[in-house]
């Protein structure tokens, strides 16, 4: 008799991902981290909460590592931010071992306040689990991101309203040198619940999860669910594939918008109005993203209606003013040039 | 003293787009429609429900009409499917005509079932105000759709997944020569309601915007304030914010396509696979979506699946057999090349 289907499910899952590890390492071996070298088995590390969602990614892990000649390792991120974290930490180590997974390490972080407490602890968090990659030498860190995290992400992006890449929600690869991957983008949250159970794996419920002071928590169970009775229960698939599909157009629209960028300049480098005039809207916007950030203006705070006031100075130009951005970046006119430059 | 702040948002709304009117007129008088020659004023017709929006949209036009040279006149649908609409479409024509509209014409349409009952009853009204507004010689019929009605549009296109061009909503301007505008597409449904009720204009409910049994009025009265509970306030004008930039991108993507679909052909004009490859994925797929549609499959029953399963004929080839689509069409790989043809 086989797995339960829901751990099946979620073996296979992190099947593909290590399989693509191995394939990456032998068909590009120059552009693989050093940890996949030939000398010493590859160690691949799960990031780990003790939730649900990577508990059943640290049980997979540990269950298919073997067969594949991959060694496997787990960490734990102590936020710190709630009584007795310290020892849920100890706690998630402990159940990691047990797993199997070696080494396994626990890491307190100190979380800021930058962008709200959700980011700062994000942040807090994806610059602890680098170091411990390096540190250990893995070749990728797993993450437990699901299919309805996904979603999530895409309603805030969408929340945003700032385009097509903030629809683009999580990466099924991401950071430096593809470093984190995350097996169960395609899998529902319940699946990984199940698995977890029916393995008799304890998992810890985050309170911060269910906290309506957080804005993904009131998504996840007020917002989304609302969403869904009115919309019909494919909704969840239906924003993880919008994801998917807006990140390709985004990337191609972002690699058009870099060429036109180089056609779009004078000698002296300057951007020519006329001929961002003749660029498509899309592309026309993106280019001026791309000259603004150049001149310093910081990317995270250059919102949509900026870059919609200097593409006035284009294409609906009356003798328009300079025009303020953030960074102290001023963007004018000046005889059918655009400058865009910081003070 | 002045108008109401509400009057005066939507007489600045239509007045605008009255403008554009006049102005596309000047500029490019080769391209308008007859009505707009020189030798009669040209007639704008406004298509109304008799509901707040199209009724403060009338009132709009009715008021600003004149001062541009304008004929105004109106259009309302009676789509018969509730008792008492004939009598109600007669009370709007009313309404219209003591606005000072004219001509004013009341037109009844039968309702098929094609697509639903929403769907079907739009198409319904769409070709009788086609039919008004050749009848009648409009330069443009002007529709009441509002950002909330635009919001609504962006979420149903959500859960379809199918992509950014089913998040870019409906165009300011649509429709044959840009027939139809829509004024109000930056203002809010409560803007429009405060205007009827400053101008002690009657306004009438239709109750299938109430009626759960309708997708759009589960959205409207559940879906959405659930959202903005979660989200914030802001979620409506960010989903508008998202149409919009949506559709310059696919608008954007698809000349794209259009182009690299040129370059992609062989001398038999068959589509070849290695070439395919070499293109961005976003692109690709546009590509591919195009062929099938060329060889006969309908563009309404073609799915993101569909498009998916042809792709991994060219990036993830291993033999497969034909693909089965929409229209009778087939899809398959044969000596490096991409046949997709009928039958």
């Amino acid at each position: 008799m086989g797995p339960h289907p829901a751990v099946a499910a979620i073996r296979l899952a992190v099947r593909r991902v290590l399989h693509d590890l191995l394939t990456e390492h032998h068909r590009a071996p120059v552009a693989v981290p050093h940890a996949l070298s030939h000398e010493s088995p590859p160690l691949v590390l799960v990031a780990c909460s003790g939730g649900a969602d990577s508990m059943a990614l640290a049980s997979a892990l540990a269950f298919e590592s073997p067969k594949l000649g991959i060694r496997a390792g787990g960490i734990t991120v102590d936020h710190g931010l709630q009584p007795g974290s310290e020892a849920r930490a100890a706690e998630v180590v402990q159940r990691l071992r047990e797993l199997g997974l070696d080494p396994v390490d626990s890491v307190a972080v100190t979380v800021g306040r930058t962008g709200g407490p959700e980011a700062a602890a994000r942040d807090a968090r994806y610059a602890a689990l680098d170091t411990a990659a390096e540190r250990h030498g893995a070749a990728a860190v797993l993450l437990g991101h699901t299919r309805d995290d996904q979603a999530e992400t895409v309603l805030l992006g969408l929340a945003r309203g700032s385009g097509i890449r903030s629809l683009s929600g999580m990466a099924a690869v991401s950071g430096a040198g593809g470093r984190y991957r995350r097996p169960f983008l395609e899998l529902d949250r319940q699946t990984a619940r199940k698995a977890c159970m029916v393995q008799s794996l304890p998992v810890w419920d985050d309170p911060h999860n269910a906290d309506p002071a957080y804005t993904r928590s009131r998504l996840r169970h007020e917002g989304l669910p609302a969403l869904e009775k009115a919309l019909g229960k494919g909704v969840v698939e239906a924003l993880a594939r919008t994801a998917r599909l807006s990140r390709d157009d985004a990337d191609a629209l972002d690699s058009w918008a870099s060429q036109a960028e180089a056609t779009v300049r004078d000698a002296a480098g300057l951007l020519e109005c006329a001929k961002l005039y003749a660029l498509p809207p899309a592309v026309r916007r993106r280019v001026l993203r791309r000259a603004a950030i150049e001149a310093g203006a910081p990317a995270g705070s250059l919102f949509a209606r900026h870059i919609e006031e200097i593409d006035r100075l284009i294409t609906g130009w009356r003798g328009q003013g300079a025009i303020n951005l953030p960074g102290k970046v001023v963007a004018r006119r000046q005889g059918g040039r655009l400058v865009i430059r910081q003070g």
